[in-house]
């Protein structure tokens, strides 16, 4: 399945601080045929540096998709049976308006005078896009991590949009320790001399600081079981700036990891995205969570791993008892697995079928 | 109790790296007395950032020691009944030789030329500072973290010099993930410019690199429990380079620790010492931790805690069974705590009986 990215422009968006973002480009895919009734469009949401490419194989690079075991004809998100969108976040670097695109008032990217976004203004560029697609009402809203935020977030803005919510391996709030994972992060980024305050874009850019960040990243999304199992205590002679040496294989990896990331992420995406997760707080600084989900309609899934430590199984069961409390229909499975936070993307085995019965069920309830 | 670093200074020591190191100075601190018998010698071993000051108020700068609430009169490590000391590790930058000491042979620092460095070594120096005081053999060797590694590496280097090993959350050898987070150390300081490949003794040095690298030490350090009690999702008006601006209160203590770590490290040390860390494997490469033990004499006391991820509970466990299994005297305690990794250096209550009536009855034996 050969797919194109497509993306569409709006002359403006409104975003939560007030400020207005104009014009505004999304980049999405879609996978299988809105249906006459309009009634089979599931949205998937990628995580922090995920991009539109979710399923298939791009023509631009003949890469599949970041979730092609979930997304296709047979699999769990079921294209022959549904019609599945994907768009790249605002803030992103992957065809999606963010920091690198062209500021049309002065004819250069915009830089650190990116407008400051929200996990909210991005599921609001979305419903723009699904304006444009003819769906009025989405099967179900669907991702892990950041994914699952986007997912939680849009049954709290748009409660009369979506007939059910996905959110894996999420959060309704950062935890001090995922916001510290993430300022590391930042922190590697801003460090790096050739970040120039965030106007690199004619310069080489912090293309160190932004391998350091990623490397962090890495860790926090294996397990300290997957890394053992993948890496244990191996050696391997590797080339390092200084000639052949000796490395551990798990620091020739990261290391890899590190400087492939850099040839496709922005930097400044990655401090905006990041603080959009950071600020997320779906039930607001004093609210509660349930009050919160108050005007929610949507049938809840719920999925955590039990060796994910960056987005813990506990962060999963706070959202399910607040909407428990609410009364919402919703079920939630913690699968087993050792993979960590990046079980959302292997597991696949584990979660179809799951997801599968989910979507079914909800699409007969329609 | 006001203390003086003192130091001595060796003609020279091979290191298991074949190399020589030619002059060698180690500093130390001293507390309590030397018995005629010379049998209530204890060492303290420091963890990788430590120093010789373990206690009592530094004459230096007037800062309490990093253990001084388990060392004293009265304490854990009864000061009144034991000579306690504690040296600053080969390779480190707080008096011993390391990469910031002079290389007699071109009149500068070492930095990039200091010879590789392995805990074997660290306990070799230590063993001449032990000559050097008049110690033929130590009532107890006791360290965290990295301490536990030296005190473990005691127990096999010199097994007729130690009644009694106290390794505590500490491990036998570094797992993946624990490589992992130190190579993120190494990457941060090595991209950061002012390293200049280690050749930065006469410019700036590389302080926001280092920085970086101490910040990601500091989560590992914590639980997220800890730090959720800590820090929540609190904010707080904070400096930035930009002016001020409202960061979350981790964000202000990460960016606050890692630039006061900055000033009291030097970045050659940060490298020497955790590959020093992620190389030691007290079993050899492919041979059983059990064999290796096999000339060990020593009673051996472990402790864990509860909330430590970065040296679970596990690799305590290991080592416990291996010495089982060499029918060694071996007590083993987990405790309770939400510190994480910092435990051993908090809760003082929860170690002090367990180590005071093990040091007791090691005396006692004598």
């Amino acid at each position: 399945m050969i797919v194109q990215r497509q993306s569409v422009t709006f002359p403006s968006i409104e975003l939560v601080s007030g400020e207005t973002l104009s014009p505004v480009t999304v980049a999405y895919e879609t996978y299988g045929e809105l249906n006459q009734a309009r009634s089979n469009a599931i949205l998937i949401e990628h995580a922090f540096s995920g991009d539109a490419h979710a399923a298939g194989i791009s023509d631009l690079d003949g890469k599949p998709g970041w979730w092609d075991n979930m997304i296709g004809p047979g699999k769990a998100f079921d294209t022959s049976r549904y019609f599945v969108v994907c768009s790249n976040v605002l803030g992103g670097c992957s065809g999606t308006t963010g920091p690198a695109s062209i500021d049309p008032a002065t004819g250069k990217p915009y830089g650190p005078r990116f407008p400051f976004v929200t996990v909210a203004d991005m599921v609001k560029l979305q419903a723009m896009l699904m304006d444009h697609l003819g769906v009025e009402k989405l099967l179900s809203v669907a991702g892990g991590s950041m994914g699952g935020m986007q997912a939680l977030q849009w049954a709290v803005s748009y409660p009369e949009r979506c007939a059910s919510v996905v959110p894996i391996a999420s959060t309704h709030r950062h935890s001090a320790q995922q916001i510290a994972f993430n300022e590391v992060g930042r922190q590697a980024i801003v460090a790096d001399p050739d970040f120039q305050g965030g106007n690199y874009y004619e310069g080489p850019g912090p293309a160190r600081g932004l391998a350091v960040a990623r490397m962090v990243g890495h860790i926090t999304y294996m397990s300290d079981d997957s890394m053992r199992e993948k890496f244990g205590r191996r050696r391997r002679l590797s080339e390092t700036p200084s000639g052949e040496s000796e490395l551990f294989e798990v620091e020739s990896y990261l290391r890899y990891r590190g400087g492939q990331f850099v040839s496709r992420f922005d930097a400044n995406s990655y401090i905006t995205i990041t603080k959009a997760m950071d600020v997320f707080d779906l039930a607001g600084e004093n609210g509660s969570l349930a009050d919160a989900l108050l005007r929610c309609k949507a049938r809840f899934l719920a999925l955590s791993f039990t060796s994910d430590w960056l987005y813990p199984s506990y962060q999963s069961e706070e959202i399910v008892r607040a909407l428990r409390g609410r009364n919402c229909d919703v079920a939630y499975v913690e699968l087993p697995s050792n993979y960590g936070h990046d079980a959302f993307l292997i597991e696949a085995g584990e979660q179809t079928d799951i997801v599968r019965g989910f979507l079914d069920a909800t699409f007969r309830r329609l």
